[in-house]
């Protein structure tokens, strides 16, 4: 046991401590507690959201039907100052056409989805030399012009996480593996999922073209069709025959269309003081009805705010933002933050990995105001959440934390199984553990009503 | 513990002490041990056909792709008297789109896919309401014509098995439920896949029309779907919106095309002797790569009839059958029995349930060659294989052996996890456990290698 661990134990001893003398008669941990075994309220948002609306893709009529149903869900839920904030996006769509497949020498249909800002093929397709590459470094290390004419193939390895920290690790081939192919002369590019599952529904998100370079046709292979495809090319290794693909994507751009931001608030004691803002995203991808990703988060923050509330009203106001455009490159949230950078929050916090269990919180405040900090890891011990030294970033939809430099905290939930879903047709409804999804709504409960109801400052700056 | 319970106990207890005493020096024992560890030759099969080939459809080129595959296969690995053997059949193929919309209240895309003997909707596809059965039986109850102008959703409730029972129990939504639902007028069904997963993947097969009854267009939602279509129903309960779908599926008849048998020989010492018949298939359904349906059976009675050899040429011919046409209608087996009915075969054997661990031995000849029966359930007692009272009756791929009246015996295989892959996209590769299917070799080498060794009739007539 190292120091930093032994000093964790120390504080976390100190900790649970603490946490029994303050549950007794606390009417917030009460509230938490009872949110634990009884919560209905995040389960009754994303299993409405994804029968009644299903997928919502950002830019269109469906991610627009999805804010109307949420602005409707909010009101009925007595949220007040609820709106539909909206915002002009250039917006992508899948298309309806996605195939590829194995001409020679192993002819057979493998499946693919096009990955977000996918150039289209055209409904003919595009017929070419498959070239690959097991890394995104062995991609990097290709000679410029190598690729003229060829489709790329870029593989890598996953492993499942609980902190989901191998999505940096695999992410790339799907982050910049198409672009630095289009820019060695690929024609079009598939990847391995960047997923951890063995099912045959791709793993979409979103990629890119450097500054220059056209975008090609991008696509994402499920991981059996990818690993079917490294079993080719293990075959054809030796005698170097060429394996030959058909590729049909047909993405569209729809031009500028409009998107937008719903918010909503539980109104404080003291509106003078700044709110603590929680968020998620209300898009998705088209392929999956955006289940784990992101309704559950929405579900999570709402039923929050409203179990503060029925603890008591909060001294501070207490605003959901459920941001628009999330997946295709974080429009709500900037334009979130555009809008209202000049209306300071005291603290920002998102949940938008998932509905399993909340495993370990971080702040980005412990030092500055490690009272606050040990009073929330105090709160939440008993829900088996550790704290740790790590400093809180926060995530995609809470951007206006970040440029406000203000107090953020990160409730880290379990991603052990998040990419055998994420961005996948397999993000639906049945995929959420309703036990661990109350779990996250307890602690998110506890930690929110904690923050609603702190007078000082979250984050003191240097010389306050 | 009952009478039946005590009985078998005291068998199982025979049986080891035999196994024990039989085991040692024994050629064949050793070589079905080897094969627990090491063998690598139904890896080799299935492997080679879900990668090389892929998808096999009945009737189509991509089936005879596979027959050609398999016959060069069997002719590298050293058996004799190859043959392709053809038949005609009427070929049916699921055509290239196959989409299913809820137009409204809550309209969102479902995952569809066609059963086998659908008909077509046309390229623009039929919009209709859907009409819910939580059952065939409530399906059954609607009055004649009450469907006029509907779709159909049938749905039904399946759990996982071992002995894959509940598929007789949930099968026959699929089965029949089209049918059931054109013959009172409906214009289309759609069904809850026969399954127990939960992935965006539906499980396709067969339905059937009777005659007289127009066939109309079918298909299978995945399971998550279909749940997401329950819930829609759940809210209309009340207040009686339709939900509407659009349907659009376009499946074709090819006509008569061409199908085969593949067959292949370990000659035995005796080719006045009748031959062990070992079974399995080799078409597929088009969706996913036929690889646990059943490319696994072929590499597991291929990989037995060899190991059985290398054990010492056996008295016995054995002979392998890999149907063609299993998934449509049982053609490859029902055209082989009628070539190959004169030429009586000793035994009948099929590997078609997966390539999960088996469990349990039965014959149908337990009462007629109690001896034979005892031998071996004694010998493959120590592969965790039980006996039963059961009465072996065989699968699609032997029609023969029942055509003939001869000795069947049934190696039961843990169903337990293949309604979650069977007729999916997700039937590949990577669902196969190696160490599984090896101890399918296993018990398949020790069976076959005594069958192929047993010089008096298996199962004794009546005055033999």
């Amino acid at each position: 046991m190292n120091k930093t661990l032994l000093a964790l134990a120390a504080l976390s001893l100190s900790v649970s401590t603490t946490a029994l003398a303050q549950g007794a008669g606390d009417a917030l941990a009460d509230r938490a507690d009872h949110a634990l075994e009884n919560d209905g309220i995040a389960w009754d948002f994303v299993e409405g959201i994804t029968t009644e609306v299903g997928p919502r893709q950002a830019g269109t009529e469906a991610e627009q039907r999805g804010r109307d149903w949420a602005v409707a869900w909010l009101n009925a839920r007595g949220f007040e100052n609820v709106a539909d904030e909206p915002y002009q996006m250039e917006t992508w769509i899948p298309g309806d056409t996605r195939s590829a497949e194995i001409v020679s020498p192993f002819a057979q249909p493998l499946t693919v989805d096009p990955l977000g800002t996918s150039a289209s093929t055209g409904p003919d397709g595009i017929t070419a030399e498959v070239v690959y590459f097991p890394t995104v470094a062995d991609l990097m290390a290709a000679p410029d012009g190598s690729l003229a004419g060829k489709i790329a193939f870029v593989s890598h390895s996953m492993t499942p996480t609980q902190d989901g920290s191998q999505y940096g690790f695999a992410g790339p081939a799907r982050w910049v593996g198409a672009g630095i192919a289009a820019s060695k002369g690929a024609v079009a590019t598939v990847i391995k999922s960047v997923g951890t599952d063995n099912h045959r529904t791709p793993h979409t998100g979103g990629t890119s073209f450097p500054e220059g370079v056209a975008p090609t046709p991008a696509g994402a292979l499920s991981v059996p069709d990818a690993e079917n495809l490294e079993r080719m090319f293990a075959r054809t290794a030796e005698d170097g025959r060429p394996i030959m693909m058909k590729l049909t994507l047909t993405p569209e751009w729809l031009g500028t269309t409009t998107s937008g931001n719903v918010v909503g608030e539980i109104v404080g004691r003291d509106p003078s003081l700044a709110p603590v803002l929680v968020a998620c995203h209300l898009d998705s991808w088209w392929s999956g009805t955006g289940a784990i990703d992101d309704g559950a988060g929405c579900g999570i923050v709402a039923a929050a705010a409203l179990n503060v509330e029925a603890a008591g009203q909060p001294l501070r106001t207490i605003r959901v933002l459920f941001a628009g455009a999330e997946e295709v490159g974080l429009y709500g949230s900037e334009a979130y933050s555009e809008a209202h950078i000049d209306e300071p929050i005291a603290v920002g916090l998102e949940s938008d990995f998932g509905a399993d269990r909340i495993w370990q919180f971080q702040s980005n405040f412990r030092e500055s105001n490690p009272e606050l900090h040990g009073k929330i890891a105090a709160a939440v011990a008993r829900f088996g959440v550790s704290t740790s030294t790590a400093v809180a970033s926060g995530g995609a939809d809470i951007n206006i934390a970040r440029d406000q430099g203000t107090a953020i905290i990160d409730l880290q939930q379990d991603g052990t199984r998040y990419f055998d879903l994420h961005h996948t047709p397999d993000d639906t409804l049945d995929k959420i553990d309703p036990a661990q999804l109350r779990q996250n709504v307890a602690v998110w409960t506890q930690v929110v009503g904690i923050l609603a109801n702190e007078p000082g400052p979250i984050k003191p700056r240097t010389g306050d």
